[in-house]
């Protein structure tokens, strides 16, 4: 008896033995939960999910899938915001929320050691007693194994970088099942290929990741968080490519938009003024330097038109100050239920930003859509309302997107900053890379023959 | 008639009518000054030199290369220390010096477009205009192709990072001769695979990258540079870490061994202390926020029991106390005419710094050995002066090396920190990979059927 397309009872008799009973299920709300992410892409049921405790079971179950030609998509949490996880081909699951050890910390060498089901909130609590943390903190819940495959990154890439730039050792899983341990617990290394960046957003299409080991920082020991509104959205912007472009190193700069603050209000209970909004945070060695920075800055925005300045020091400031931010998404889908979120996720090079928010203001126009951004990076978010069953709407909503997107690429940007490419931006992937995508495809097929890792993403 | 083994008289013409007569050279000089790097390795020659002065031009000579299977070297500034540029197997090499151009600054996005060919040095003198510049700094008259070749880094590494950190946007001429643009302007890219950091650190053995477009870093405001002594290495490797652990960034963190500072007294006239050395800096944002830093560091080094504190602050005190480093290499090679130097290059992770150090100090002994590096960032360096034509004497200093890798691999580091595998770190390639180590050879075999780029190097 077939169960799905891909899996027979052998196989299953097979996986059962790998994990036991109690870690492989078929059961339909297990199916349903591993079915969909947090985008409104179309959900998807595997035919069975199984919760590996090791890279050695990691191992077993991919070599028997290669034999087999079993689908195997990895899963973290099921944050992501492109599909990235959604098993479109059905077969295995494999969800690595068991794999949550952190294995060692290393804090004498700002390195830890972890699986990677751990959820990069729970580290971070972990290593704040050592005074370290690993900075990319794209919001969600995501665990690091995701994080690793989106190349995530969030309010502190500005100053920080992505989770690429985090990335020193990895174990990974090939699709023949084979096992690879690539990078250096060195700082430094220039020896051989750069295997732990081509597996580093990758997005489990090369290699399952089951272990790694991750840069820290030390915790910054002050801080400084301000928020500024602006008359207009250009004033706001401006003033974004004029503190970057000044050479100041803000720890987080994130824009707003207007609705967005009135979203926040209603949903939150909030009275901030209703303009076009800058976060900022300011961290470093010590609070004297910061103040320093704090002055530029403050003349900087002013220069642009600032309405109001909203400064505080210390973690308590900072985190009534950034509470708002991290709520956005949340707050946003709340406002309008029953609807589903296309989130946009273009970046551009900083002196595009104002003309590139212009641009996406008009485009989006007509729909019911919220602008906001990792400004410092050149992110932009646009998350777009309405309804997938709809499909005159969602047309809309789609062409929309696809205009965004053509229009950051116009700008020699990105179509996608941090998200990821999964089933959202495939389309779009021929028109960012051209001729490479051709040597990307050909990795594809040498890495993954078979074409059993997490199939149908990544590639038009 | 055939020239050297690879190449034919037609073959000569086809070169010929790509680049012109002026700019393809088999001349007997011309082909030496292509043998070989700055490292002891054997040098070999050519079978011609040609200069081509576009990507088109490069595409074209390597299309032809794929269709003959003949050997394509690319070349920088041939300051290479592992024999990396040395044309093994003869055929072409394609020196890219007169690829040199600027071609665009762009520093309201901290971006620079430049050719491969363009010396780093000269680089960053056109760059200080704008108050920005490209951090890796390897000492020697690198270019930018060479530098991506290797991921080259050096004394700022500690702070900012190596060349794979700065590479936003490659252009790749691919062994047969397709050219690929890769990479995106935008700070943020989570877009397909990272060909970019693929090629970089390739060593010319994947595609020959032509241009690039850089990441740039302001130029600090502020500067102080300390240069302290110490009564003994470990003392000094102590206080390094110490100094490190703390969460404090220098912007360069270098180590001498007293050995050292005798030979640039000697060679340079100097009177330093001749003690184990550590040479920092600090650079920042403000003199206030550095005299913190200044004060916290200087009261590690005491604790570990420093002898001399020499600091000072601003760009002339800056140079004083660098200039001593940047002629470290030619001063060891100066005291000992008629040798040549094998460089060792181990990096390993901060907390095995002072044990790296001991060990290597046992290991060397009995050699002509000088130890120093980038202590900040566990990079270490000994310049071991011998007579490679003396098989007995050289047969020991390479023991010695082996030894010294062996060690760095089971302190969990690696055996190049940013010189490249080349040929001198080929015999490492297995012990520290394992098997990640087929994998890029599959890669390479994908990316060069013909194993026509750089052959002869990374792979044992």
């Amino acid at each position: 008896m077939t169960i799905g397309s891909h899996l027979k009872e052998t196989d299953i008799d097979h996986l059962t033995r790998i994990v036991g009973r109690e870690r492989l299920s078929r059961g339909e709300s297990v199916r349903f939960l591993h079915s969909h992410d947090e985008s409104f892409h179309k959900p998807c049921l595997p035919e069975v999910v199984l919760w590996p405790r090791s890279t050695d079971e990691v191992s077993r179950i991919v070599a028997h899938a290669f034999q087999q030609r079993i689908p195997v998509t990895p899963w973290g949490a099921g944050s992501s915001l492109e599909g990235n996880p959604i098993p479109v081909s059905g077969g295995i699951v494999l969800d690595l929320q068991e794999m949550n050890r952190v294995l060692a910390v290393r804090p004498e060498d700002f390195q830890v050691d972890v699986e990677a089901g751990v959820v990069y909130k729970d580290l971070n609590r972990i290593l704040e007693a050592e005074g370290l943390f690993f900075p990319p903190d794209p919001g969600a819940a995501a665990t690091v194994g995701g994080m690793i495959g989106n190349n995530a990154s969030g309010i502190r890439s500005v100053k920080y970088g992505a989770t690429r730039d985090y990335v020193m050792r990895l174990t990974a899983v090939l699709s023949d099942g084979q096992v690879i341990q690539t990078g250096s617990r060195s700082r430094k290394c220039s020896s051989g290929y750069d295997l732990c960046r081509l597996l580093t957003g990758a997005e489990g299409t090369l290699g399952i990741v089951t272990e790694a080991t991750l840069k820290l920082m030390g915790l910054p020991a002050a801080f400084m968080a301000v928020r500024a509104t602006f008359p207009s959205v250009d004033h706001a912007t401006r003033a974004v490519f004029e503190i970057m472009r000044s050479g100041v190193t803000p720890g987080a700069m994130e824009f707003l938009d207007t609705d967005i603050v009135g979203v926040l209000n209603r949903d939150r209970g909030l009275s901030l003024e209703e303009s076009p909004t800058l976060l900022m945070e300011f961290n470093g060695y010590s609070e004297r330097g910061l103040e320093d920075e704090m002055l530029f800055v403050s003349e900087i925005c002013r220069d642009n038109g600032c309405l109001l300045l909203d400064r505080g020091i210390g973690p308590a400031e900072r985190k009534r100050l950034w509470e708002i931010r991290h709520l956005t998404h949340e707050s946003i889908r709340r406002a309008h239920p029953g609807l589903k979120s296309l989130s946009m996720d273009v970046a551009v090079p900083l002196s595009r930003y104002s003309q590139m928010v212009a641009h996406i203001k008009e485009i989006v126009a007509d729909l019911t859509a919220y602008i906001f951004g990792h400004a410092g990076d050149g992110n932009i978010h646009v998350v777009v309302m309405d309804d997938p069953e709809n499909e005159e709407r969602w047309a809309r909503v789609e062409a929309a997107h696809s205009r965004v997107v053509s229009s950051a690429l116009s700008f020699e940007g990105t179509c996608t900053g941090e998200h990821g490419i999964g089933l959202g931006k495939k389309q779009f992937m021929a028109r960012e890379h051209g001729e490479s995508l051709e040597t990307m495809k050909k990795i594809k097929a040498l890495l993954d023959p078979r074409g059993i890792l997490n199939p149908g993403k990544m590639f038009p």
